[in-house]
């Protein structure tokens, strides 16, 4: 792939990438990256991420085995938020659900639970 | 509508909502919404957002008739995105196409182009 799209870089340290299920079309989690998360990204075919409160580039799935393959990338028109179009491993979500979006504001779940969080992580 | 969820307004200013065609699934645009925001949007049923660069609260479709009809807000596991299922006027980016997220990372245009910019916009 060319860079032919300016991104946002020069102006923030990081941008909101958003992850869509390439099949069904759910919208499964936002997340951030860095330059070097996306150059992980199309590097690997996997969806890395950066997370603000650990200041640390990770790649999803990397705890859980629940890892994104990434078949298409989209930039919007000002270059400052990225679409992730994936096939998902397990759930998106480290709560178990499929899609971290899994609620209503007003608390009412209405997404579906594909694992047990507890047989999946450590801690 | 309750508050049941606690969302991440006591930490950020502001927080990213995806606004996601109910019908289609085409994940729209990205802006970021204020606790004003939400209200205005909660109030009216049309999405509203925060211009960070302009510092104000602003309507979609406020100048271009093509609003944002909200059928629902989902909210991810942290408390720290929204979702809005929304049913869309016209088009959602100002550039003419359905869909802000309208290219690939390499600059190949795949979204499709439903209104002229120059027939909607003044300037």
């Amino acid at each position: 792939m060319s860079d032919a799209v300016d991104l946002a870089f020069d102006e923030v340290e990081y941008i909101p990438a958003v992850a869509q299920d390439a099949s069904s079309g759910a919208v499964l989690m936002l997340a951030y990256v860095t330059p070097e998360a996306l150059e992980r990204t199309r590097e690997t075919g996997l969806a890395h991420y950066y997370s603000r409160s650990r200041d640390a580039l990770w790649q999803k799935g990397e705890s859980s085995g629940h890892v994104q393959h990434v078949e298409e990338i989209r930039v919007d028109c000002d270059g400052d938020a990225l679409l992730y179009l994936i096939d998902q491993e397990g759930g998106a979500c480290h709560t178990g659900y499929e899609s971290c979006f899994h609620r209503r504001l007003d608390g009412e779940v209405v997404g579906e639970q594909v694992f047990d969080p507890d047989a999946v992580y450590d801690d």
